[in-house]
């Protein structure tokens, strides 16, 4: 299914790991900060999430999964780790602005990111192994690059559905954007 | 083919336009500045394009398309707009580092987004039309939404291509990370 040239494996590196986590929050802010409405609130239609949204399950995952999930595997628990509650930011974000939205977001990051450095993961820590709800044995450096391709699935998400906004009003040129037609549904 | 949800025509606004367009280049560079080559130089295979040959082509688009194009419009013009040159920044961006492309791609923009917001263009002048080599007729708001989501498409690709790079790495995740899926060939 994959092609080889996206199958070489890179190898996980935790300086590029977190040379991603660390810019994660500025380039979104620099994207979204106090743009209109039309942008940030758009979806792809119904059961998709808005911009908006996406900020608020960022959120999210920076207080329930990823170091929650990281400290877990390094405590040795044998228990599988708790499932990570995809809607929460529904009810958590109500009656915050997009903007206060990114600021918790980069606090967050940041500290994240600084506990992160601060554990001086060895190759042998990033092998260490937890018990994922649904997925069974997986390792801390999976755990890791999870967390960069989950940053990068989302700004893609968020780029997306601005640029659907505009599909009619692009007229003859959508031929040619073919994000247009991205995760149709 | 397309959902209705999608279809619904949000109708363009120039400064809704103008929110995206301004927010490019900063977006980019807090995403891409002094990134590791491991993402930069990172592409989807043969023939697809890195982070950094993207950056390129939108120095190539805000020197030859874009407000060329618009003002080409705006002159009356009845022969077709030039073609654009999709592979030109394999030549211009040789020996160039990032950063600088990123400072090039900042200062162009700003230069063409006060250019635009100088136009003070009014609606009869969006519905204003001009011949496209390949598309035939199309208008000057036609291609300012255009503009518009080429951003948005760029910034998805550079985030989809670099997301690619961990696809082996989150090992049992990637099942959930569709971004891996997305546009293989």
């Amino acid at each position: 299914m994959r092609r080889m040239t996206a199958m070489k494996g890179h190898g996980f590196s935790l300086d590029d790991a977190v040379a991603i986590l660390e810019r994660t929050p500025a380039g979104l802010s620099a994207l979204l900060k106090s743009l209109p409405d039309t942008w940030v609130r758009a979806t792809e239609g119904d059961g998709t999430w808005s911009p908006y949204d996406v900020i608020g399950h960022l959120i999210h995952g920076e207080r329930t999964d990823w170091m929650v999930r990281g400290r877990h595997i390094l405590a040795g628990e044998t228990r599988p780790f708790d499932p990570f509650d995809r809607t929460a930011q529904f009810t958590e974000s109500q009656g915050k602005s997009l903007d206060e939205l990114l600021v918790t977001f980069a606090d967050l990051r940041r500290e994240n990111v600084a506990a992160l450095v601060a554990m001086k993961l060895t190759d042998s820590d990033l092998r260490r192994r937890g018990l994922h709800p649904e997925l069974g044995d997986v390792t801390l450096g999976q755990l890791l690059a999870t967390w960069v391709v989950h940053d990068l699935d989302h700004i893609a998400q968020i780029a997306r559905t601005m640029a659907k906004v505009y599909t009619e009003e692009t007229g003859p040129w959508s031929v040619y954007l073919s994000i247009l037609r991205d995760r149709q549904r």
